[in-house]
């Protein structure tokens, strides 16, 4: 932990914590059994802590300030958004809103030229399932294990990660699928040629057995996120592509990790040439997160469908002034400057080298994964077996090889992105190449925790 | 429609509206027949066109700018906010989310102490019932008919209006019944004594019959807020509170558009004396929609249900520093101002009288209904029968009698909330009793415009 400039006031943050514990119920938790952690404050790929303790951000916070904390160009334009216009109702025609849709959509692969804007990721999904579903008039969507799309109510139906299953009211129109992944291959294939058709003949009778006029949409992340950063092999979207158009199948592509520079492209699926989704969800990286907003980039034929019947869907801060604008500024600056190729550099020449670097001396290290900022570590007990480090969906003392690994990360000054065996290398889009060293030394030393554990 | 100051640019205009045309796709709207207006700009009361028009908002946005457009107290702490820390990961202790929490559960009834914060309401609704039937272990809720709670899948299968209709799957796990409404009274009651017991009986019944052990949650909107603003006569909600503690069942009050001053109270519940919720749903007010912002205040019964167990729900921007920052200073600007106390007043003394004295001169109002800044006029073609001036959903011709009233309010200068045959009145908190006076006397000559299509 490096001590940083502005002068720690441990007072100010016990006040805060204590404030915390008090009032505020926290996502995703067992609230009596947390300490959330107080932050004073955050700059670029840092933040740090009322004690002075600074941490490099592994994490992006969830893997959404893309361009890192505190922008100066997004605060600004927050700054003369809010003293202009901070809010208005969605039903007008604002100047914010219009130019953050006009820069989303000239970004948006295909004739995804129509943006319906929402908070965030969830209502993404939420909105994306009902044009499929009306726009198809039929009832089922089809989605991958191994997913996150989100946790209200009908995105965590599609969801395919544990958080479900304290939702799951039996999944009413949800159809779940296996999607490619070659490390633990639902489909005992021995190479990315193999898997890739495999999946693909998997997805095929799927629909073939479901019946395709009863699948209204496919979704699928693009390159799944928290799920573990697993691209899909070559030919597989577009096979996915070529199996929605035979069948009249609405495909979403679900950018809301993904997208905006993450993967070293604007979106994730400008890396397979040729696909292009009738429905994109975005959210997280379209502002950094600097004001919530989300969104769905809308077909030309899709939004045919809604030209002259309503689209029965809306709320209160669709394209929310404040929002949009901070959209627009972001969208700006990493045109400008260059940030979403600065992904694509650190990624291939640092952090992609410097993570099989890592693998090839920690056993505990089973695969590296990733492109962009958006690397994955398969962190196992034996690489041969692939065992992984903790069980699925571990807790308490089952998970305390990876509480070992993220105690190690933090002391070490970084503050990592851990998920089941996994730790997430994520960091802002903006990071600099000292930076990414920084960090893969962290890791290095952390990692030593990882190892202890291995077979 | 009163010229402004500020100097008019159409042609920057027509660049915004064709733009939005190109790009955004609006909420609840065919979005070939829609024609957005393009505004400019807002301070107060009031906003502007391009064109040099300005209006006098008796909609407060979607009712949500509570203290008005621009407040600069607010517009300060935004800019504050955006250059000290514009946003953070919902897992950590963060002051400005600290605060408003604090706040906000000091304001919330009985021990309505913890805070779980959303995007907006329908993710508040969302939770809400999730935290009821985990917290009970039972799957139905019941909702009323004549309600709206969000437009996600499971809020607006909550939801009693004809936007629940496109995106009813069947509702699982929701049961409609009918709430007290004594100017078309489900009950064929004659006075509101009556009104509350024939209530109180069919709810009773309904949970009978449902079977009280399958029940997790009633959700109600402590006044009705887009259904019609329909104050529930005295007794009915402690009946309810009563009937939800005899069968241990959640009580859930939306207070989406009723809180935060709305009702000239902290909370709509606050004018039922005694009676306390298990959960209570916020946005809107909570900022004055500065920054998109919802979420729960939860009982200590329900939140010692995730004291030791995960709560299995969370988003991204939960608790955002900008958001819960607006929400800090707003709820400030609230209590320094006295802007309760003004809803109040200005409701009873001014907007109250004015609207029945408006009722007492024009045929086309059937009845007047409200508090604070929360007024309804029933609009119908015959007082006698209760005919209402349009039919339920009505679109197209059939609706023609509310759209002349509406551009008749317009063009005398005032923007009105319409709904069905009613319109509403629920301009800001804030709102002058000179500007009060303005609006009413508009509302005078639109009303012109709906009593020609009386009977």
């Amino acid at each position: 932990m490096t001590p940083l400039t502005p002068q720690p006031d441990p007072q100010r943050g016990a006040a805060v914590a204590a404030t915390d514990r008090a009032h505020v119920f926290h996502s995703w938790s067992a609230q009596e059994l947390i300490t959330p952690l107080a932050v004073a404050g955050a700059d670029g790929s840092y933040f740090w802590d009322y004690e002075g303790n600074r941490y490099l951000d592994l994490t992006s916070g969830l893997v959404f300030t893309n361009i890192g904390y505190q922008h100066p160009k997004v605060v600004a334009a927050i700054q003369e958004q809010a003293a202009s216009l901070a809010t208005f109702a969605p039903a007008f025609a604002v100047e914010a809103r219009s130019e953050a849709a006009r820069l989303i959509a000239e970004r948006t692969p295909g004739d995804l030229d129509r943006i319906f804007f929402t908070n965030g990721g969830a209502e993404a999904v939420e909105n994306a399932t009902r044009m499929a579903r009306l726009h198809t008039g039929r009832p089922k969507v089809l989605s991958a294990y191994r997913s996150y799309h989100g946790a209200t109510a009908a995105a965590i139906n599609l969801t395919g990660d544990p958080r479900r299953w304290p939702n799951d009211s039996g999944s009413a129109g949800v159809v779940r699928f296996w999607a490619p992944f070659l490390y633990r291959s639902p489909f005992h294939s021995e190479n990315e040629t193999q898997e890739c058709e495999r999946a693909l003949t998997h997805l095929e009778d799927t629909i073939a057995f479901e019946g395709p006029a009863t699948i209204a949409a496919v979704i699928l992340e693009t390159i799944p996120g928290t799920a573990g950063i697993m691209p899909p092999p070559p030919g597989y979207l577009a096979g996915v592509r070529e199996l929605c158009d035979r069948h009249g199948i609405v495909l979403i592509l679900d950018e809301v990790m993904a997208g905006f520079g993450r993967t070293g492209k604007w979106f994730a699926v400008d890396h397979y040439e040729g696909v292009v989704p009738d429905l994109l969800t975005f959210a997280k990286g379209v502002n950094s997160g600097y004001v919530p907003l989300g969104g769905v980039a809308i077909s030309g034929a899709v939004a045919e469908t809604f030209a002259r019947r309503p689209y029965p869907g809306g709320l209160t801060y669709s394209g929310h002034p404040l929002a949009c604008a901070a959209a627009v500024a972001t969208i700006n600056v990493m045109e400008d400057e260059g940030v979403v190729e600065n992904a694509a550099r650190i990624g291939a020449e640092v952090v992609g080298p410097g993570l099989r670097e890592l693998a090839a001396r920690h056993p505990s290290v089973g695969e590296v994964r990733g492109l962009g900022m958006f690397w994955a570590l398969e962190l196992v007990r034996d690489r041969g077996t692939r065992e992984p480090l903790v069980p699925y969906n571990a807790t308490g003392e089952a998970n305390a090889p990876m509480a070992a690994f993220a105690a190690a990360a933090k002391a070490n000054g970084v503050w990592p992105f851990v998920n089941m065996n996994r730790t997430h290398v994520v960091p802002p889009c903006t990071v600099t190449e000292s930076e990414a060293k920084a960090g893969l030394a962290a890791l290095d030393r952390a990692l030593d925790a990882a190892d202890a554990h291995t077979a």
